[in-house]
């Protein structure tokens, strides 16, 4: 069983971008110190929306470097291995390693699928070769694998699996898996990735979360967070039915989907909060623009965040 | 519109693996040299069967160079260079034209998906980036999204594509793509990546193929080629019959699926046979073992192939 | 805005059939009053798990008429008018109308997909023609279109829909529904049509929930209302908690999936329990057997309820 | 084995319906006439583009009724027995067999889906319970099952099965349909559903095939299937490709999709070409109008069909 443990909020920090396609390093600076002082308990670098799958490993390398150098010990820095297959995951989780990652996370093997005892076989692997805690990260909708809650239990308690990101969208299999590990004595951190009903995953038993609106909002799922802690539900569930207002920064915008919708509206809410100096978006992807910044603006307005 | 016109069949060359998991070259020798006797058009490297999402960017650049130094300009050379979105598959083309490929063929991107903009752009930075032929490789079943015949044929005629390998399936669209392109005056080779209905393809108009089970049967997919050119349909489809019958090990097991099934079979096939030294699969996959081998020995011995 | 509103526990009431094919009227007059005198809010009838698609037009009629005759005004009665479009959802609307039924649940159109506008058009022609409250049946999984909350929520305001029952396994989709409807006065009543989870979905703001469990184990959800109605979260959690260790009736049993897993294991528990005298599944599905019987009797005993 | 054997061109007739969405027999006699002058070999009625799901059983009925006088005798008539599950299938089927249908077409069953035994059980039902030949209808994007070869094949060989309409738009699965139904003594007519590849179907085997687009434009596939029959594949080609032409019908319109897109289109050219009185779609999917039929219009001249 592993030794690492995380709890609560755990923000997918999203990777600011120059015009001209660099990394931001200041944005990047202004966006990690402000959820550290809001008060997090943890930052995950490299994840579906930290652009991991658009940058080439001289860029991946890059932006765990600044992480860890911003960061500087504050909270558990998590990153991101992401790839297509097991040779190519371990590649990056020893560069991640290396760099000063405290926990690796990795997808199920995706492009080429094949059996569970695949990716069964895919995270023993990964373990076995990384010397750094492992989490599973279940994203059905980008790998096209849903991860068992069974499988993952198994894994959690053979010390395999330190924990699971679960971005499956499944929140029955969610809620198995938490009684599941429960049942297990619990070795395993479950940290649910979606932001929309964190409150209820919290009551599922979750030990944290990994939202991605925490980047333009961090201090309401802080507080989401220790009032669900304090078995104050009243307020969590409030709490959560204000950041959802906040949400809707997702579907004001028009003639766009996925990531240049998702992460295109963190983007553009930071940019217009002053936090980032650009919205650019990794190619082929656009960036916001025009009717659609102002969309964002508004729902920013009306939520009283500028 | 690009220069670089190929015909014919083009098999996507299976990647042989030592039982350490290291390129097999003897092996990789073989399958090569019997192929391009056989009379092949072209060989594909690093395509989905070509283990290029298994392989780290060192195992890659080993594939494409050990091609090249065998194929020896007998034939062209296309280089897959697929990876998640468009920076990395900038780096594995300019790496592979570096190496000396002839062509370059990239998927749509995966992993985070956007709109069918988003698509069209990832192509045209392919081919500004990129001093190379470009195919486009439509395979929606690994990337999940399914190129529109009107973009391909738009690219086409603009220049930026210089073909298509369509693994889609869907033969509606091919037939859609196929006369599109002729209306355009035949600006793309296009390419059918599907080897139980080549002669179908054929007929629809294919410029030619590229079956993975010619890597075990080269000789009935080029003489099935001759045959369509000849316009003698009734022996393309006595040979694509023939074909079929082979095409059996892939169904013959039990327990597998995916690439272990498709992949696994190949390699299975060609140990058998003596092409290749071993059946080993790419981490995390098994290779075949014991009833399922004998399974596809039976195939092998009652198609005369054995 | 419709008058009908409906809170608490509704359950979707299973059918029981003779070993002939018959509806077995006493195991359905067990189980009617067993779940009223548990304390249920409403019944549904004619959901998927009641085996509407299962049965002809006059097996539809007999457990409808039977239905009322048994319930007898104690709860509401909720009669699904499940059929592919919208000519004949109507012509089973009336036949339940004339029955007694007091409210009506559509799905979208199934088979036959098309435009947004047409499901749209589909509740609109529903709700003109026929003269009872309409639910909207929202489960993605037997009609391959999910029913998006925005167009929900403007048929909710528009009095088109009286309620909606959500089963699509979305628990985002829901959460922003309930907000809706909280902003727009509340004008339907939205049960979550799962049963695992039911704790959050009332976290959420749901007005009540259409368990299928709770044809098995009805005084459990009817307690965890209770507690959330009172706001004591930790008591509604814990009796979830202990009713998805009873719901793994579902995941105990081996070579059978979809309904006949699903409802086979309700009708299964229900003839171990008594309530039932067979556990008879419906053309072309077969019943459960031998060891699956067995493995679903331990978890009864395990849980307590027999 | 079934002693009911049709080959050659078979379309599903599309249902003509007045403004006030009442059947349109006039019309229906005008297309019936024309496709039978044409020279098909059959008239397949209530198939998915034949409004069997949008029809109540009296409409039904009433379709199959007119059909049969209309037709009287000059060609075999097929009838779809489509519904959800096994009873209702029945139902439908004993009604057509007393109105005079010569064989029917039955789905995988829907909404409620269970395992592939499941699936063999209701054809054997059907086959049992119904006394005519009876054809296995395989339209996954319609019902959500794909029916294996292996098990079509089996039905085939124990006399289970008349035949198979495929509009699964799996070339390669149709092959080896084609390939096994030869090897085991060819016991099944087997037709292809689809209409662009038509040319390519019949050198893969097929006994002849559903055609929608034959509404509009019979001749041409009946052209077609002569010349496939002579062996002169470059005409059956060439009358493909033409055909094709014309089915760019489906895809000059905007803001449509599914049922009113395809079968939309049909009506909306068979009323331009003056056969069809009106091109009114069942509730609740609104007819092509504007700038939809005139671009149907330009495609119908170019053409040369108006």
């Amino acid at each position: 069983m592993s030794d690492f443990r995380i709890r609560g909020v755990v923000p997918p920090v999203v990777t600011p971008d120059t015009p001209d396609h660099e990394l931001d390093v200041p944005s990047f600076e202004r966006l990690i110190n402000r959820m550290i002082e809001a008060g997090v308990d943890g930052l995950f670098f490299l994840g579906s929306s930290g652009e991991v799958v658009f940058s080439t490993d001289e860029r991946r390398d890059q932006i765990v470097r600044e992480a860890v150098r911003i960061v500087d010990g504050r909270v558990p820095v998590l990153v991101g291995i992401i790839d297509t297959e097991t040779e190519r995951a371990i590649a990056h989780g020893k560069r991640a390693i290396a760099l000063g990652a405290d926990a690796l996370v990795a997808t199920a093997p995706f492009y080429a699928l094949g059996t569970m005892a695949d990716v069964e076989r895919h995270f023993r692997i990964l373990h076995d070769e990384l010397d750094a805690p492992l989490f599973a990260y279940d994203i059905p909708v980008c790998v096209h694998t849903k991860l068992p809650w069974k499988l993952l239990a198994k894994l959690g308690a053979e010390g395999v699996l330190a924990g699971v990101k679960d971005s499956s969208g499944d929140d029955i299999s969610f809620r198995y898996l938490c009684q599941e590990n429960e049942r297990l004595g619990h070795p395993m951190s479950i940290l649910t990735g979606h932001e929309i009903v964190v409150d209820g995953a919290y009551l599922s038993g979750a030990d944290g979360s990994v939202p991605g609106l925490a980047n333009v909002e961090p201090y309401g799922y802080v507080r989401m967070w220790q009032a669900a802690q304090a078995g104050d539900w009243a307020t969590a569930k409030a709490e959560q039915d204000k950041l959802n207002e906040l949400s809707h920064i997702f579907d004001v915008t028009t003639g766009v989907a996925g990531y240049g919708g998702g992460v295109g509206a963190f983007k553009t809410a930071l940019m217009l909060m002053g936090v980032f100096s650009s919205n650019t978006m990794p190619r082929p992807v656009a960036e916001l623009e025009g009717a659609n910044v102002e969309a964002i603006r508004k729902v920013l307005v009306d939520c009283g965040v500028i």
